[in-house]
């Protein structure tokens, strides 16, 4: 349960005229560094539904925003498995300036689920994704 | 404390390849909410700014996802203040499908702080603002 | 071939630390003007999908920016069909503040392409969409 | 004059219904080209802005898209000067499949205009900036 980051630079896009970084796209960068943790244990959302008929989705997330980010900041986001079972996986999350030693800008917890392509309803975890994960 | 309701349709640029709303995307939507909770109170992001120097940011937010939003969805976005002391405003929020009678697809609880634009740090509502609000 | 209208207002998510509406916005804003255009005529993006296999989807597009959108505007976004033939759809759209004698933001030409879903090849408009079109 | 290239990643938050990269998203991605060809310069926006006073906006753009970019995909997108005039940079740019060997997405041609941040007229590039470009 090591700790995972993925470095995030902020572009105009990701910003908003308070001049700092608008809410929502630090669920999107929450996400990017979910996906790459994924990603580096060899799974990714294109191949988990082709070759399981399964998608992740968010199931729920919280949080708090310590100090702003802003335009042409390099960020560091990280991804930590907290809890893994049946359909769920929970990560906790944080956002720092530059590196993890940087200034904390943002905590997360996002719980994500695991849902059947076909008839989204939620389904257990396949087994090829939980070797991926542990 | 009555509710406030406020329309969303879902366009493209809302959803993912998922075939749903992407995750982030509720996060603007509820904000919008709030916007126009404020905007009906007579009070928007400009006028704080220019007038009282003051800047609305958000400090804190949960969300759960009860069911996905689609494309084409009509949305109905919920805004209703729980709390309001100092520098803080709370909001309860909910989106549903079409109505308020609707599908419930996501709830959520947002932390608004009230930040002064020059230095960036919290300052207490200012009175126009609070009038506005109750 | 008159012309159809359709209001956005600016909210936080479309402006960046510029002061001023993001650009990729404005294409966000000129879709949903063609989408509730065709929507006024009885068609949607799912119900394409699902009932004629078909979507619309952007071949090419030319913008130029005139004056900026700012936080809390109203904007008036226009859609007007000016090409229609085989597998393509022009639009002529633009931009004002406030309504359509507001000043003049943005103009833009957008080629829009129908394309069969399951092959991602272009395909004629389908009859019904012709039929709505005109 | 030579060629810029730089790498993006296909998130969900990029991507919609239609399964593929939404068409305001290339936008931003042919603007974080843009931004990191600066940036290889020595020039970013925040230090143009505090330093110089100015900021550069988009004055128009055009794109036409080849081929859809899909979720997870690795794309390679280029920015290159073609033009260089008073207040005025004219970038040609284009977006690849993983290389610049790769299938052709998208081309762009962007036209930058360097604008005065207090007064939002257009000014002369300043001499900082210009030496950074050639």
């Amino acid at each position: 349960m090591s700790g995972f980051v993925w470095p995030v630079r902020v572009y105009l896009e990701d910003t908003d005229a308070q001049g700092v970084v608008y809410n929502a796209s630090y669920f999107r960068f929450l996400e990017r560094a979910r996906t790459e943790w994924l990603r580096d244990r060899g799974v990714d959302h294109r191949r988990l539904r082709e070759r399981d008929g399964v998608m992740l989705v968010l199931a729920g997330i919280e949080a708090s925003f310590q100090a702003p980010a802003r335009l042409d900041d390099l960020l560091c986001v990280s991804a930590e498995l907290s809890e893994l079972s049946g359909a769920r996986v929970v990560f906790e999350q944080s956002i720092h300036r530059q590196s993890l030693e940087g200034e904390l800008l943002c905590r997360g917890v996002a719980h994500v689920a695991c849902v059947d392509v076909e008839r989204g309803r939620p389904r257990r975890l396949p087994a090829s994704l939980l070797d991926g994960l542990s």
